[in-house]
C-alpha cells in the first residue's frame, strides 16, 4: 500500500450560506423547522428569501466545511462536488480553493443554479437551515476519479448527497475504490430526515463493515438504531463500528473505539453567535487527531475546540487561525 | 413645501464586498495601497481574487451602507444605484430592500456584471479595499426621478460615483431637484483620490451653496482645501458649509454648524475586527440624529456610535439590532 498524498478526500453537497438573524415569531410566521434542515425547490427558495433579512453569503455545505476545518489545520485535503457556472459558483470554487482545498469537478452548465442554503438564526445562536440544492445533486458519477480517492488516507461521505441517483452512484464507486485502495470510510448521515429515507442502506454499509469512523449526533443515531434511549443506542451501534463519534451539543460528545468509550465536555464559548457548522467542524477535529494518530480522547478534545471555533461567529468556515486557536487550548 | 415622505434619499455606488483576512505581508506582496480604495478593471479583480484567502460576501456600497445603518435607526430611505441582472446584483437589491429601503432602479442586463469590493483586512482591522465597479458606473441619468429625489428631506450623495459622465449627470440633476423642492444636500467626497479628480467641481458646489452638510475625513479635508493643517482646514472650509464633519478615525470627530464647534471621542470597543464602512455609519447616526433635529453634539455621539458597532465585525452592514444598540449607548 503506498503512502496517499492526500490526508482526506470528501463527497458532498457544493452550497453557498446565505445566513440572515431573525426573531424566534419569524421562524414561526415563516412556518420554518426550528433547528433543522428543510430542502426546498427553487420556487420555495425565492419566496423565503423575499422573506429574509439581510444576509452575508459564505460557502457552506457539509462535508466541504469539515474541509476547510482540515486544511485550515494543515491535513491535505480535496473536494468532489458540483456548482453550476453562474457567480456563487465562482464564489464557492474560490473559497475551497483559496484554503488550500483541491477541487477538480468543473463547474456545470445551464439550469439549476448552484445550491445555496438560506438560513436563519435566532437570539439563542440557533440555526434553520432551508437548502435548495441546485447543481450540486447533478454531481455525475464519472465524476468521480477512482484514483484521486486510492490517494487519500480517508475517504468522507456526506449522508445529504445519499438522496440524488447519480451522486449516490458516485459515492458507492468511492467506497469501492477506497476499500480496494485499503483506505479509512468516514460517514456521517448528516440528518434525521436522510436517515428515515435511508435507513436500510445506511444500516446495510454499517453491517458489511463499509464504515470505519461514524459521526452522528445523538437525535441521528435515535433514527438510526431506533432506539431513543442513549446508551442503548451506544451499545447497539459501537460494536458494529471501529470508531463511533456522537456528538451532544452543549453537553460534549462521546466516543467508542474498540471497545474503549471516551467522552469531551462541550467547550465553553462567550457567546454562541450562530451554531451552523457546529458538527462539521467537530468532525474536522476530530478527523484531523485521527488521520494524525492522536488518542481518541485528544481527537474529542480537538473536535470540541474547532466547534467552539465555529459557533463564536456567524458561518461554518472558519474565521480565525485554526491551528493557532487549537494549540492555545491543547495545553 | 409638502411633508416629504422619506427622509433620505442617495445616490451611490451598488457594490458587493467580498472580504477577506490577510496577513500585512500580503498587502505588501500583493502592492496594494494598505488603508485606500483603488478602483481595478475586470481583468485585476479576477487575478486579486485568485490571491484572496477564503472570503464571506456581504452588500456595500458607501452611500447604500449609511442607508442601511439610517434605516436600521428607523429613518425612511430610498437608494438609487445600478446593478446587473445576475447573482450579485440579486442579492444586493435583496439586502437593501430587507433593509427596508426603497429601491426603484432595475437591474442593467448583460456586461459589466454587478460591481464588488475585493476587501483585505489585516490583523489590525484595517481594510484594504479594490474596487470593481462594474455595473455601478452605468447608472443612467434617466434612471432619477425627480419627483422622488423632491419627496425626501435629505439628498445624499456619494463622491465615488462623480467619476463616470452618466452617473454624474444624475446627481446634478438629483442636486437641482432637491434645491427646487427645498431640500437639504448631504455630500462625502468619498477618498482623497476622488478629490483630486474633481477638486474644481466640488469646491464650486460648495461656494456655490449647494451643500448644506459635508462629511469628509482628515485626509479629505486637507485633499479638498489643500490645507495640511487641521485648524486650519477646518478654518477654511466651515465658514462655507452650514454643517461640516469631519471624521478622525480614532481620535474621534469634530462638527462645526452654524460657526459653532462640537466634538465626540471615538466610542471604545472590544476589539477592531474590520474598520469597513467606519465612515459611512458615522454618517448614518449624524445624519439620523440630523434628520431628528436633535443638537450636533448628540449627532456625534450617535454617529461614534454606530462606527463602532460597525467597526466590531466584518462588513459595513450593521449586524446587531442598532437601534437597541444605541439606546444601551446614548444614556
Amino acid at each position: 500500500m503506498t503512502q496517499p498524498s492526500l490526508d482526506v478526500i470528501a463527497i458532498g453537497n457544493a452550497i453557498i450560506d446565505v445566513i440572515a438573524n431573525c426573531d424566534d415569531a419569524a421562524i414561526e410566521e415563516l412556518g420554518l423547522a426550528r433547528g433543522g434542515m428543510t430542502l426546498i425547490d427553487a420556487d420555495q427558495a425565492h419566496g423565503l428569501y423575499a422573506a429574509m433579512g439581510p444576509a452575508r453569503e459564505i460557502s457552506g455545505g457539509s462535508a466541504a466545511n469539515t474541509l476547510a476545518g482540515l486544511a485550515a489545520l494543515g491535513a491535505r485535503c480535496g473536494f468532489v462536488g458540483q456548482v453550476a457556472q453562474d457567480q456563487l459558483g465562482e464564489v464557492f470554487t474560490h473559497d475551497i480553493r483559496a484554503a488550500g482545498i483541491e477541487f477538480p469537478v468543473p463547474a456545470r452548465a445551464g439550469d439549476p443554479p448552484t445550491g445555496r442554503c438560506l438560513i436563519f438564526v435566532t437570539p439563542d445562536g440557533q440555526r434553520t437551515m432551508n437548502t435548495f440544492l441546485g447543481a450540486s445533486h447533478y454531481l455525475p458519477a464519472e465524476a468521480l476519479d477512482e484514483a484521486v480517492i486510492a490517494d487519500a488516507a480517508v475517504l468522507y461521505l456526506e449522508g445529504y448527497l445519499w438522496d440524488p441517483e447519480e451522486p449516490r452512484a458516485a459515492m458507492r464507486k468511492a467506497i469501492a475504490a477506497a476499500r480496494k485502495a485499503g483506505r479509512k470510510i468516514a460517514f456521517t448521515p448528516s440528518e434525521s430526515f436522510v436517515i428515515d429515507r435511508h435507513r436500510a442502506d445506511f444500516l446495510s454499509l454499517i453491517d458489511a463493515g463499509e464504515i470505519d469512523v461514524l459521526f452522528c449526533n445523538e437525535h441521528e443515531m435515535a433514527a438510526l438504531t431506533g432506539i431513543a434511549d442513549f446508551e442503548a443506542g451506544i451499545a447497539m451501534l459501537a460494536p458494529k463500528i471501529p470508531v463511533l463519534v456522537v456528538t451532544r451539543s452543549q453537553d460534549g460528545a462521546v466516543a467508542v473505539a474498540g471497545g474503549v468509550r471516551s467522552q469531551v465536555a462541550a467547550e465553553p464559548v462567550d457567546k454562541v453567535v450562530d451554531t451552523t457548522g457546529a458538527g462539521d467542524l467537530f468532525a474536522a477535529g476530530f478527523l484531523f487527531g485521527h488521520v494524525r494518530g492522536m488518542t481518541v480522547s485528544d481527537c474529542l478534545r480537538l473536535g470540541a475546540i474547532c466547534a467552539s471555533e465555529i459557533i463564536s461567529h456567524y458561518g461554518a468556515r472558519p474565521e480565525e487561525d485554526l491551528k493557532a486557536f487549537v494549540a492555545e487550548r491543547m495545553g
